[in-house]
């Protein structure tokens, strides 16, 4: 059976920042990724995308954390608890960070980006390209969701980048 | 040093679908996604997302298409040969899949989504709510990608979903 099997991944890659917590939030830190040496081939090409998918494993998530199945999203008390599920919290059975990021510069294994909410260390598993295929029109969330949405747009455009 | 190390993950359901191959590609395909029950009550308030992020573990790739480092997309001989990194191809060292699909409906712990390019019994790792934070102007493509893009959206406008 599919579900009882345990899977087994190897990072191809690190995240090297300097930028932390509000400025990891505000999506205005930059970040490097280094790609192991081995995978380096598999990079060819990269620098003809502005965007990528920067797939991560959200390594300080500990065992505990994992177990949880309701949060206020944010730590909000105020805001409704609900299913991890239906949140971005780290806090989730397997904690996979999917980030969309911008692409500034390529140099050997060394890709240099912007808008990474991940921590200095970070393992990342996987680079995709980023394209279109996301877009979608009329989109439905909760108010919640919503209005999380509008305060984080708000403080961020006071956030001010170090770089 | 964290990129030496495994990481362990446990699937958090699995996909139910009769959609198989050209149905599966064109994303029209209907999917269930069966949640196992330790992780229902994780599922809470998701009904009031339109679109989710599903992560998923591509498990019909085999060891050796893991460590292929360059393809030519979507196996097109006339498109360049570039790394796996700057495709969606499913050869890549940690086989992931990240879709965004239509959520249809949620009773208990089945989800019924549409759009979901993963097999009958892929293991699914993560559910993310899906939000306009995907949304970017200006995005650069290589051409091949812009070419495929282009035929791919020809093809699946002629394709019928069988639902």
């Amino acid at each position: 059976m599919s579900t009882e099997k345990n899977i087994v991944l190897k990072p191809v890659g690190y995240v090297r920042t300097r930028a932390y917590k509000e400025e990891l939030r505000s999506r205005k830190g930059i970040s490097q990724i280094i790609i192991s040496e081995e995978f380096v081939e598999a990079l060819d090409g990269i620098q003809e995308f502005s965007h990528l998918l920067i797939v991560f494993w959200m390594h300080k998530v500990t065992e505990a954390q994992k177990h949880v199945s309701k949060v206020h999203p944010m730590g909000k008390l105020r805001l409704p608890l609900v299913g991890v599920f239906s949140t971005r919290t780290p806090f989730r059975p397997n904690p996979i960070g999917v980030t969309r990021v911008e692409l500034l510069d390529v140099k050997g294994n060394v890709l240099t980006v912007k808008g990474l909410d991940a921590f200095d260390g970070t393992p990342v598993l996987d680079i995709k390209p980023f394209d279109y295929w996301n877009e979608v029109k009329d989109i439905r969330v909760p108010d919640w969701w919503a209005k999380l949405k509008k305060e984080w747009l708000a403080k961020s455009e006071k956030t001010t980048s170090s770089s």
